[in-house]
């Protein structure tokens, strides 16, 4: 059921964002974008397509937001990759853009996948009411922007060679910017879209983002680097405070486990029209990649 | 008269990116990006809030599209600037991002940069309508994007390594993707804002940008880099074709000088309200920097 739900949010998605690219130029640039916003686990169209789904808007329509998020996020990835930053050659088991390309491609892609997602937000398709989608792009903005998703980067970077490693709250608020951000907006574009209040899916959400990334701190540790498709064991090498070397392995997976009963929690309200995203939940704690 | 209106629109243009960036965390990214957006000329601002003005908005609200397209062209530039792209360590007269922070700092200053200019177009205080913003969101979309700007940047880089040289008509759409888009847009804000037909000053922007890139292939062989504050005679030394290479240095002035009266012509409808533009033309291929 979840996994069917899973893959048919990806399918939407690949088909809408497939649909968009078709319309750009026939050049380099266009492959190389087609390439970063290829394959993933799309969780957050996932949650934006399922919590639109919640106040009775249809995928057709919800996919553009979804298709949007999925473009931001591979944007972050693709800029994420770069020597300069994680300097990571492989993503989603296949070479990272500047691999594949250079670096000024990567750059460029990158670039050009952000404005992507916000004309996304900003077409029709996405939502009748133009303060609808004006309400979609603020909140991105702010989830992305230097308040939000880079602020978190950068932060994560600063952290690399700050003189003592971060504190519990300090990790704790870097990952809230990175990556709950986004994860957040994902859960509360579907009540946006409907015109209704976001606050039941932001407190599933914020329990979820933070989950995922202790989560992603398990996995550097325990995870297969086949399977994740990417490098693992970076965090311990690079000596950085994890929440696994400040809480230990065990605390870890116990906090975890509770982040998600307190997700599960919130989603009440809905009775079973939320199993898709329960199930989501604990996808999140047991995934391999 | 002229520069006076120039000078007030640079200084409108700076306190609204201040007081926006006020609101952002008090970190180095948001130091960094300050630095970014601050100098220039502020053209493309000028003509926002000059091409507003002939449509009886004023600059208090114009002033945030402006700021928008500013925030835009200081992302590029950042980019542009990297290693990878340019590798430029001095820009308006300043060491470039990435000398003076580092390269992670530059790609994510340009990041949030990008993401800041979509916020500013949505905000309530840039139109009353929210159709209106989209309108503006959607325009600033293609114009900078893997269909304007970004595909030009592309397309610069790609003709570095390419085994024969451009040609006119190459060079003429590669400038009017790279620049040519962005300065069509700002002229292009003023009549979105008000609602009215973009058609006139389309015309006028479509001139001017093609001999404001024009007049940058003169500077980049004429010019004083002290003046320019940037390095030059690059794509000389680069052995790129541009318009001075193709047209000769005669020629070229010759078609820059065609192309302002072009753009005056396209301004007539408006009288003397629009003495100020008709100078900005002749600025733009009158100036140093």
């Amino acid at each position: 059921m979840f996994e069917n739900a899973l893959a048919q949010a990806a399918d939407e998605v690949s088909a809408c964002l497939t649909q968009t690219l078709a319309r750009y130029p026939n050049v380099p640039l266009t492959d190389a974008m087609r390439y970063a916003v290829t394959g993933g686990k799309r969780l957050r169209a996932f949650l934006v397509i399922e919590g639109a789904r919640l106040y009775g808007v249809y995928p057709r329509q919800s996919v553009w937001a979804a298709a949007a998020v999925e473009a931001l996020h591979a944007y972050s990835l693709v800029h994420d990759d770069l020597p300069c930053m994680d300097n990571d050659d492989l993503r989603r088991g296949l070479p990272t853009v500047h691999v594949k390309w250079d670096e000024a491609t990567a750059v460029l892609v990158g670039d050009a996948l952000q404005t992507l997602a916000f004309d996304l937000l900003a077409s029709k398709e996405c939502a009748p009411k133009a303060s609808t989608r004006i309400e979609l792009i603020q909140t991105m903005a702010r989830a992305s922007g230097g308040q939000g998703m880079v602020l978190g980067q950068m932060q994560d970077i600063a952290s690399e060679t700050a003189l003592t490693p971060l504190n519990l709250d300090q990790i704790t608020e870097l990952q809230a910017n990175k990556t709950g951000a986004l994860i957040q907006w994902s859960a509360m574009a579907g009540p946006i879209l409907a015109g209704q209040d976001v606050g039941p899916l932001r407190h599933y959400a914020n329990a979820l983002g933070l989950a995922f990334q202790i989560a992603d701190d398990i996995m550097d540790v325990e995870g297969d680097a086949q399977k994740a498709g990417k490098r693992l064991n970076k965090d311990t090498e690079a000596g950085k405070a994890t929440f696994v070397s400040l809480l230990g392995m065990d605390e870890a997976k116990k906090r975890a486990s509770d982040l998600i009963d307190e997700a599960e929690s919130a989603l009440a309200p809905f009775g079973d029209k939320a199993q898709n995203l329960r199930e989501a939940a604990r996808f999140v704690i047991a995934r391999e990649s």
